[in-house]
């Protein structure tokens, strides 16, 4: 049987994250939850998203039969991460931790960059996991970002311009604090549709870490680790469910562009929120 | 007893149309509750949309004791109003309505844009309202406005650069369909902090309608045909008591600026969702 894997995000963001991993483990079964009702996640407290988050986790795991969860969503992981592993008894993944992995491996000055939401940010979540692996790092909350990719500004001037002023209040912080950074770490789901605009934007030289790969390479070893290798020669199409708390069409039209082929039909769910 | 105002909104734009009424009626008593948990509505569906706002409208009535209620939402006046007013039992008077009577009084030449969120325009609420006056109207959705204003970009190049394009993209439409439009109406409570940047965008003579203000004035009107004129020379204070379904803090932080004055403390307030 191949494993089943939930996804979750409090959008459609977490989509680039589950596309990553249906290249990787394309026999496995997918059921992801955009909790589209509540979103975004990012504006609010810890409180509050981590409520959504073990809800929505439950869901996955109680009524999709998920035997892991991968936490496609900065804003969860940074503050949610404990809350969502006590609410089910199956692994759970996030974002943060691979996406400093990452920028470690990446990284020759050891001195980082990330970009966020606003509550990803304000936690501090990944300052901390950088520096655990021995990085400085230096985090900024870019909330236009979100909004620019959902209005389809991906390859827009306005967009390269917001990325602009956001990169050098960073570059500012950066030299008056004496430090060299190297990489920049993408920190969140949205962002890898603007990652051209990113290379672009960065020094030459400088690596872009896009955290939504990073999670699916740790969510692959994860699962290969814990289930049996799939049957060789499997060649059966990867099976993808996806769940919204709200407007399925919105999910539909939307959700292509970060999955990068048809969501298919999206079931609306009701989490009671 | 100076009349209790109940004023809705999902976030804190709806403290621009507060600030109208405060001006107008500095005897009453004000509750405002954004439900900051929960947003923004803009981007939801009528069905999530009209649960939140009938919950929202239930506390003012309810817990806060509120005789009128004022939704200082487009999005929830356009999608929830019969919702809100099947909830609770007093009267409940919306932006929609009072904009669209501010732009018939305004129009010269009958034609008039409407911006507003994703939900509003979705809803067509402004079209059937301007429609039911003798106003042609061409509305358009500008989901970037709303993060421009909470990033404090009020008067930044780059907002008045997506405004151009938003406006550009409005009068396309207007000269392909033979319209000749003079007024501009601000269909979301955030616009108003963007009225010079509008005043500068649109063509010399033309009015710019703000829903906020409207709202407020014919809000006066309901309140002081219901309620025994205020004793003379009544000089106290205005009492405005403001809740929030999450962070207080960037409530009060953000809230300041679209109310133009402290708001005080925010109380959190927990509608089970």
């Amino acid at each position: 049987m191949p494993p089943t894997i939930g996804v979750f995000d409090s959008g459609f963001g977490g989509l680039t994250v589950l596309r990553a991993l249906i290249d990787r483990l394309p026999q496995a079964r997918f059921a992801f939850l955009g909790d589209t009702a509540r979103l975004p996640y990012g504006s609010k407290s810890r409180r509050t998203i981590a409520r959504y988050a073990a809800q929505s986790a439950q869901f996955l795991v109680r009524e999709q039969g998920a035997e892991f969860l991968v936490i496609a969503c900065n804003t969860a992981s940074a503050l949610a991460l404990d809350a969502i592993q006590d609410a089910v008894p199956v692994p759970v993944l996030g974002v943060i931790q691979p996406g400093a992995e990452a920028a470690r491996a990446a990284s020759q000055t050891g001195d980082v960059l990330v970009i966020a939401t606003e509550a990803t940010v304000h936690s501090h979540a990944y300052l901390a996991a950088c520096q655990a692996l021995g990085l400085r790092a230096i985090e900024k909350a870019c909330p236009l970002l979100v909004p620019l990719v959902e209005e389809g500004w991906t390859n827009h001037p306005v967009t390269a311009e917001v990325i602009e002023i956001y990169l050098n209040e960073l570059r500012s912080e950066a030299a008056q604090r004496g430090f060299n950074p190297d990489t920049l770490v993408l920190g969140c789901t949205h962002y890898p549709l603007l990652r051209s605009l990113f290379q672009q934007a960065v020094r030459p030289g400088a690596r872009v870490i896009d955290s939504a790969e990073s999670a699916a390479q740790a969510a692959v070893k994860l699962v290969n680790g814990r289930t049996a290798a799939p049957p060789a020669g499997s060649s059966a199409e990867t099976q993808v469910h996806c769940f919204a708390t709200d407007s399925v069409e919105k999910f539909e039209r939307l959700g292509s562009r970060f999955l990068g082929r048809p969501t298919g039909n999206v079931e609306l769910v009701d989490l009671g929120g």
